[in-house]
């Protein structure tokens, strides 16, 4: 290591400790410990162009340590992203761009938002399957201009939680040759050493799940830790885990290798005692010497011309290949090709929703290549299979479906990674019941903003003899209450034709379809209004005779059908009863307070809910004078139509129910 | 094997394949392939009395892949448990005691309720650390009175999910001797061959947690698994995981030993066929021979000798050392010892409801020691440190500070062990956040009615700095949402005193605290009314002037106060207005009608709510034509103040929403 390289890496801890004494919180250890590697990452072993950080073929980088904020904020403020050192100054401050842990679309640079612990491990195995999808399917011998790798720091935090395990396991099957975890070992976690709670040995566990294990022995090597990158670079079959045994905070006076320099401000004393350590030439916050700055400037100029390099590549590719270009080149900007909805079939045969969404996905998936994904060990049953479309494993990299195996959470968050690739629009299946797994995976995807869509099915008791484990009660409402997630439980398979569309044409986030095992009736279209409503969110299916409702019956997927049923009975009794299929809240709430309250109907109204769910939150749309006809209690072991019938779930418990707020 | 040893396991495999059969379905495959360990276990390894199920020093047996539920009834009911033929024949039916899966309470010798994958080895580990803590606390030489195994049946599902990791890692690191897993290495899952998607090497995985390993070649050799499971006795040092190379559907002509045969009935000709290749005396469906009856009868003999025998050695117990053998007693019962609330302090200046929070628990502590628990590596934070308790570690077995590291899912699972095992009241603290990583577990604690209390802190935007990823917004109420979770939200130092014995007196259910980070000042409570009101979910903090309010704000946590200062200007300004404390919905729900609207208040009154949080569900008490000021988005990174102030949560704030909705 030079002097100059010390000072360089120096920089960067001294950027983190000011950042966050002057913020008065955050994490300055962890920045600290991982300046070397982070500065032998950005100036020796990343592909990236500072000017340009969309990039498509760019290296991606991944803080799953997002705590260490600050190590990201400076070295990107040192290689030239657009991040100035007013917004160092300014961390973790209302408004700026270096909030607490790095948010992607917020912060150029930063290639997913981190913090949750284990998320952004995962989400790395989603971007490095991309790009080997990707890159099998666009490459051409002398072409290869998909070729770029993924990159992770991450911690033992990351490590205890049980994602890391579902997504190693599943990196190492899938033999993700350009993927390399970096694993800050520094034996402290917030309780304190490590010893209270952890010994595993990870070089051997990742070795059980197939990864190539590098150790460096010291997190101050530079020469050791290249030659662990270079290593890593060098596997080509499989995932690289880097042991790197680090100190935390080194150079803190009395805090080094201590807890207390993990999540709190260092204090004046330290920090002027890691800078005379350190031997830094300025005692004053925030300076940064000319000659580092001059020094990273490097990076940005290595990366324009490898991105320049990387544009000739690219121009010869189009000039040989022009289709395959013109269409990697749609795939990236998340454009869908003409015509994608095209063959979607006309469904008017009762059928279980997820029957029909596999018939809708599997018209859709011809003309939408980029539509990759599978289940969590539930194909068939959630009827996520692209026919013909190959397993997506190490011998079929083009594959487009995948096995997630039994890992819920993880499947969530390598869709989150495929997503923030870019390139591909993943969707991934389970029992609505599991979306319990995937919650904390979910809640960034709706946070991000991604393209996701979840198959959800066997969304209510009518699953059946599995039992109260196995039936979702409150999940269906639990989702819609994330922001941000477009809830889409369509009430027939016309609707779920729509649904699929709507999920798919969607921008800025993500959307689950809530799906039926069992069949259900396919609602007259004929007689009654399109599927199309489903676009607002809720639409009158029905109207009541005379057009002036006195009962207004709002009701969602398999229960859709038992409303208008029930409108028949009451309108045969001289009720006149509106039906409203209500498949999307988000969508609802989207719309004009004019068009909802043409939907809700006004006055002196009664309306009730029909949901095979919680109630809970219904009264926002039914008023607290209607009712809710739903479950909030657990299931039951039971044939499907026994658990309807005694749930009383019935036509004629929803007359009944009508006709008791009606006498109220 | 004797011909009769192969008789007896073959009529669990009958028994199973005709109950999925009549059942139309279920999942015969795994029950045919385990009857041999089970009858191994059952007979020559388990310690337990089928006539008292209850008996505190059994040995606790967890059907982790629950879905194989009829390996479980078939042994229960052979070996003498109250579970007749004719539940058998009413496999997954309304009303039976054999449901689909397995669920505690409701079928006796079930030890808990399993089927979402991962949670039984994760359950498994808190039952086990149960038993060690419990044998240091009351075992004295010569008076071995609990001493126990745990022993465990899981699957490829269940060591793919993360949760397994964090459970396993937790064990190895604990040193639990006397934990088994028997993984049933079939090479099959619900989606095809392992090779889709898994190709994990399981041994090395669980050296590396530091765990004993055992390979057993075939699932059909008793003596070698008698030699596994005696060497897992041996082992006292680790707990010890055998790896049980299996077939899935021995004998079945054409579906053995795949996928077919996991989760559908086999079908008539499989079975007759699978009958005829055991060579069973009988074609009719489940027929057990006598001789079978008669050996699987020895199980109970056994069973109530075994009984006999520890009785007699408690009674030894009891008679040299009495108070702790009627400790131990009370303990196990599960009640609460004389004056255990006694210590707790009155609480009246302002303060972090976590800092109360651990005020109290530390009040409580000294006079209950079965509470015991900790945090998923934020003690400091969480505050749930027993001072002076100790660690409890392979060390200190008896220690009451539970490290579960950063581990949030395992942490509700052992938790849900430890009281299911009995004996132990169990808590566990994490940021709110992260109880989106524990939902599964937190699911199936409210569906087993299982004493647990959740330390949910940093319950708002009000923790600041750390941003969007860490800022609980919908957390608080997709809580309220599950069934049979209890809700604590306390408003002020004194509500938190309430809200822990609420939570301690709890039976047949788990509750959470929901705390700030931040300081929020104490109610005046001579002033206003008492803080013991939290006992009701809501109640009326401080009328209305004349006794009939205009206005009514709800308010929950830390903006109860902005709401008593809003109060202070509206009753200035001449707007008579309440303040109603909502803690819990939980315990409102329980009151009756008229109690309800006493506090609601009814007529014109306007209502607003006020809890920094998602609005979603405050419908249900402030009516739609009232208002709630909540949180319907994700946050943003800032100090505490700054968020408060951009998110409207100041006491102008909510007077400037009442006069909106008074001037509607």
């Amino acid at each position: 290591m030079t002097d100059l390289d010390r000072l360089c890496i120096d920089a960067v801890r001294v950027l983190s400790m000011d950042a966050v004494e002057k913020a008065n919180s955050g994490h300055p250890g962890t920045p600290m410990a991982l300046a070397p590697v982070a500065y032998a990452i950005w100036t020796r072993h990343l592909k990236h162009d500072p000017a340009e950080p969309g990039w498509i073929d760019r290296d991606r980088f991944v803080l799953s340590v997002g705590h260490a904020s600050m190590l990201l904020y400076s070295v990107l403020h040192l290689s030239g992203y657009d991040l100035s050192i007013d917004e160092i100054r300014d961390f973790r401050q209302w408004g700026s761009k270096t909030p607490g842990h790095p948010e992607v679309g917020h912060t150029a640079g930063v290639e997913t938002t981190t913090g949750p612990l284990g998320q952004g491990v995962a989400t790395s195995v989603g971007m490095a399957l991309a790009e080997r999808w990707l890159g099998a399917r666009f490459n051409r011998p002398g072409h290869e201009v998909v070729d770029h790798r993924t990159t992770v720091l991450c911690s033992d935090g990351d490590l205890m939680e049980g994602i890391s395990h579902e997504a190693a396991a599943f990196a190492g099957h899938q033999k993700l040759g350009k993927l390399t975890w970096i694993w800050d070992d520094n034996r402290i976690t917030i309780e304190g050493s490590t010893d209270l709670a952890m010994s595993t040995d990870q070089a051997k566990r990742f070795e059980g799940y197939g990864w190539h294990v590098v150790r460096v022995d010291g997190g101050e090597d530079l020469s050791a830790i290249d030659a662990a990158l270079d290593a890593a670079a060098a596997e080509t079959e499989r995932p690289t885990f880097v042991v790197l045994r680090t100190t935390i905070a080194p150079g803190a006076p009395t805090k080094e290798g201590t807890a207390g320099a993990h999540g709190a401000p260092l204090g004046d004393a330290e920090i002027a005692g890691a800078k005379a350590a350190y031997g830094y030439p300025s005692d004053e916050p925030f300076h940064v010497p000319p000659e580092v700055y001059a020094e990273w400037a490097k990076v940005a100029s290595t990366g324009a011309a490898a991105h320049a390099a990387w544009r000739e590549r690219f121009d010869a590719y189009h000039e040989a290949f022009p289709e395959l270009a013109s269409e990697y080149r749609r795939m990236m900007s998340g454009a869908l090709p003409d015509g994608w909805a095209d063959d979607i079939p006309i469904l008017d045969a009762a059928d279980a929703t997820r029957a029909s969404s596999g018939k809708v996905l599997n018209a859709i998936a011809p003309r939408v290549p980029e539509l990759i994904g599978g289940s969590a060990d539930l194909g068939g049953s959630n009827k996520t299979d692209i026919s013909g479309g190959g397993n997506l494993l190490p011998d079929r990299p083009d594959g487009r479906v995948i096995h997630f195996g039994v890992r819920e959470h993880a499947m969530a968050a390598i869709m989150n990674g495929l997503s923030l690739h870019g390139g591909i629009r993943p969707f991934g299946g389970t029992f609505l019941i599991f979306s319990d797994y995937m919650r904390p995976a979910i809640r960034l995807a709706a946070l991000m903003g991604l393209n996701a869509t979840w198959v959800f099915t066997h969304d209510s008791i009518g699953l059946g003899e599995d039992g109260p484990t196995h039936q979702p009660v409150e999940q269906l409402m639990t989702l819609r209450a994330i922001p941000n997630v477009m809830d889409l439980r369509p009430g027939d398979p016309s609707e779920t034709a729509v649904a699929w569309q709507v999920a798919l044409e969607r921008e800025g986030g993500p959307a689950f379809l809530s799906l039926t095992r069992q069949k259900i009736p396919a609602i007259d279209r004929a007689e009654l209004a399109a599927a199309d409503g489903l676009r607002r969110g809720a639409y009158v299916l029905a109207e009541a005779t005379g057009d002036v409702a006195e009962v207004v019956i709002l009701a969602s997927g398999s229960e859709l059908h038992l409303a208008v049923e029930a409108r028949h009975a009451l309108e045969a009794d001289g009720v006149p009863t509106r039906v409203v299929s209500f498949p999307s809240w988000h969508l609802f709430r989207q719309q004009d307070e004019a068009y909802r309250a043409s939907v809700l109907g006004e006055g002196q109204v009664v309306r009730v809910s029909v949901e095979a769910g919680a109630t809970f939150g219904w009264e926002r749309w039914t008023g607290t004078a209607g009712g809710a006809i739903g479950i909030d209690r657990f299931g039951a072991s039971a044939p499907a139509e026994v658990l309807f019938e005694r749930f009383g779930f019935t036509a004629d418990a929803v007359v009944a129910r009508v006709r008791e707020l009606l006498n109220d």
